[in-house]
């Protein structure tokens, strides 16, 4: 922690900050600028703000020094982590191609998505059971109904699954039927749900809050990490800004941003934020462009029917379309799209 | 719903739209305007979203007609609603002052702040037990422990007690602790522990999610309304902006804006959002300016030395100070402080 | 400057920062931390970006000390800076009500609204005559004939009058007709223009940029003190955010934000960023209860008829219930309404 | 314009409502819907502002439907637009690749780094003469010095220059020595300033204002083409969010929504958002497989002693890397770099 006086701080006002961090543990070395003083702190101050020392009359600023995180830290661990499931490494140089509806609809749907996207390539099947809907009103998913069809639709075409939970109570459906527990934007801060999946032995997908800081991400990282579960695998799916012609903007920083403070692998949802198929073709080549172990994409074989979010689905030959371009871009980089 | 169409559209793409609406049930009113055809869609649109028309061919634009909540809307019911807990009623001409601790650290502390913030005529004692902390290394808060020492200074100092759920599984601890149960601004969306406190019959403090529209928020006072808890009071307390020199932005605006969609009743928090305590006392003033029906605010009797949060806690002197211009603002509005 | 190295920095990489810094005459004060080395950089680093010592290999951040403005920083003047513009004086206890129309129309309306405003005790007249329209086929105002119409209502009504320039090429009709000069929002950093004021004897109000920060705001207002004018009234007037249900968020925080590192005086315009009038009314209150200088609104006679903004503008009488309603919150500051 | 009335609106209030449109020349077309009676309004209204109908009584809200430009519409013209500057054509399968120097510092390096780039394949030169800085303190820029060594650099080299403008009293500078006039963020809405632009038959770089919705960006295009120069190349260069990790939030999904609402070309520059250059790469890569029409980077042969922003200029090996990944996914799209 830095602490910086106001240039006209008076020594009783200093005073009063060295006497608490003194009585508290910490050492100072004092800096004597040309217009502030400023104290560097030395010990362990995770557990204070720099809010705290900011109310203190005198000083002008506190910045934190360390971060806030540490196991999901490149520093920590400056090779890249890999978290393998079934035959795939994600966070190496094979890409991770999620692809499946947004909700789980019934068996059929379920069965013929999932022959057309193994088909083009995708070596993962995603899907809803459990459906996060801001309107009490709308269609709320199939339940366990939905998880079995997932399960047997990843037996048939030798994919692992993928799909989200919301409710602590829910953890032995998934720990049954999914390979890989997502974590939606909108628990990524949900710390009794995040304690509880940490005791897990299955991979994690963390998605990014809408409105979380990359900090406050690798945080939420931090619970699954530090009390028993590094099999995690980030997921960057827009934030909340001011523009309105897409439903949230795409934050593709995020990916080398991730890369360069952190070890964990990250993919990228382009369907979610884009909100409309023709714009969420671009985005997923982007992502792959800017370094991301992979993407996750909505693809419906009848998206005019589909019970949710319809309009961001990509049609079955859009995505084997996609698929050919991403090849291309993917080997750029050196790197391949993984095969199950 | 209103669908536009772009200038050049064919007339096979709005056949295609028109046979899609057609066939599930609506009725379509369309208009020709000097460049484009729109139609207006008559019947239940609550679940087609207008991204899903804006992604049929030679559609421009979709917009939602009517708003996704019902019964939390002013249109639905154009009185104000009021809450009623103990003697107190949220809601009508007198305010609510909720007052405490962000974290309860002891017995001692609790009691102390208790008397000191009743002493000068805060209706509500607030306190957390269980906190939300970004950081997994944090305090985090003393569990039931925290709720019987709330219990007791409510029932010593005669006045409700406010504090903040997390996990569904402690749901009986607040049944029997508690007098309104808050659901803090992360787990807004949380619809799993939403749909379980709707069976409750104790009032809801529903803070907003730091990037919740005040549409999102409405839904989810929706989701509590819709289930069967209509006991609900909504809390401002700050959004998350481009600008750091506050923690969040308070958006007071929401205020009016909630005040003329809605006929639930909002307070405003200001400790959070604003970070330290001088800047806590201007947006405390201005909330109950700007027409809120309380506010809820942080003291402690030792800032230096609370586990969380010190930086934003008033000293019961400030607290005291600002009671009393509250107090002639609220009467520039025709208000009074409630009393217990 | 601090700069802050990742635990693993090498010592060669740790020289190449302090020999790029003894080279450039700065005096290192290093720091050995439990985890990091942190060095505190003593001398002049106005000129030098956080971001350029995190370019160097090793560094993990680096964060600035110094504000970068200071001719306006409560630390260089920490006495509140006082504006007199004829018989008002902004910035201390009196408050300054501008009102007036957002565009003027013609000699008659200027004329109509200024004494009705001016009866119920607007202090200022306001009208634009140049208007700063995103769409070029909107309404562009009168230009120097609006001017005119406003001078001759300021001299028939005994008050000083403000309109907003948006050209260097302006200056002289300014000069000649006008007492305030505002800046607008989409010009807050036209450096161009700032220094060109910067050169007058007039005060300037200072219009916050939509996506301003405070420290960018208090920057251009050191443009206009640093080259030589010291009039400046700041004037929050909303801030771009995702919440679309007001046209921008008006983020009162910055007005004791802004008494806290500036000593400049800071008035707030709800107008612009409300969009609807009876969503104006209660965000005026709340300034004046946040301790801003005053209010600029705007009134309009009849306002289905103005040719731009009408939805925002009071009509006299709720002007003049507004007006009541302040008197009283100043009067809980310790404030009054000034007089001309 | 669409008017969506309250369900409780009265007769009187719809009626004031029609008065009100049928007095002013509009036609309106009723529709009756289940709750909700909506008014379709056909005319020109694109002075009207839905706020202005939503302040009348009864109006629960108004929807734009037209949008607000037409020469920059893709409706208006449904094929690309091309831009002919020099032997590149920019808007079709040829990228531009603009790349130089943040700030012109004199005449050696700016000869020493233009040789460097189109040795590597750049096909533009830029480089910054004057300087837009939020501080009035930072280096301001060599000026006309600064065009000329630019001008002899794109003679020797072959290559057309780009250059910002700031101000009206430069435009004769520019017509004499740059090939392109850059408007940089600050001033996407300086609207004396486009007017003025409008008047030249030069190419215009019109960058992306840090708040600027796409809407309003196409507008400010709109005061270009609308007055007379529709020789436009649009810039994203990143959004202001609530994001800290990158300097600003590159909307690369601006690049997709652009394609889709226009038929202006549009280039990325990724070096003022990222900030830090090992960030600019991988941004700079996702611009191209977005579909981009180019990209302008800042490159340096010595950046530790650039005069402003050294830590984003790639160097002369790193931007040869870039070139040929770009090569790669630009064939993944059909695309080639295009050659002077």
């Amino acid at each position: 922690m830095i602490i910086v006086f106001k240039p006209n701080a008076s020594n009783e006002q200093m005073k009063h900050v060295s006497d608490y961090l003194v009585e508290h543990g910490f050492k100072i070395h004092p800096i004597q600028g040309e217009e502030h003083t400023v104290y560097g702190i030395i010990g362990n101050t995770k557990n204070l703000t720099p809010e705290f020392f900011e109310s203190f009359k005198g000083v002008s600023t506190a910045f934190r020094v360390l971060e806030s995180y540490k196991m999901c830290s490149r520093a920590f661990h400056p090779r890249n982590s890999k978290v393998k499931i079934g035959n795939i490494t994600i966070g190496g140089n094979e890409l991770a191609v999620m692809a499946g509806p947004c909700s789980i609809e019934n068996k059929k749907m379920m069965d013929n998505i999932s022959k057309k996207i193994t088909q083009h390539g995708a070596n993962f099947i995603r899907g809803g059971a459990f459906k996060p809907r801001s309107s009490p009103y709308a269609f709320q998913g199939l339940g366990e109904e939905g998880l079995i069809y997932l399960r047997e639709a990843g037996d048939k075409y030798g994919t692992p699954v993928v799909s989200e939970i919301m409710a602590i109570s829910d953890i032995p459906l998934f720990e049954k039927y999914v390979d890989v527990i997502q974590i939606g934007a909108r628990n990524m801060q949900n710390f009794a749900l995040l304690k509880e999946l940490a005791r897990l032995d299955k991979p994690i997908l963390l998605k990014r809050g809408i409105s979380a800081t990359v900090e406050e991400w690798l945080n939420s990282a931090e619970y699954l990490a530090s009390k028993g579960n590094q099999k995690i695998i980030l997921c960057e799916r827009g934030i909340r800004t001011f523009e309105k012609s897409t439903r949230f903007t795409l934050d593709l920083s995020s990916v080398p941003v991730i890369k360069k403070k952190s070890h964990l692998p990250i993919i990228v949802d382009p369907s979610h934020p884009m909100g409309q198929r023709d714009l969420v073709i671009p985005m997923a080549r982007a992502a792959i462009a800017a370094g991301a172990d992979g993407i996750m994409v909505e693809v419906h074989d009848n998206p005019d029917e589909a019970l949710s979010d319809g309009a961001q689905s990509l049609y079955p030959k859009q995505f084997s379309e996609l698929m050919k371009e991403i090849k291309i871009i993917a080997g750029a980089l050196g790197k391949t799209i993984a095969k199950n």
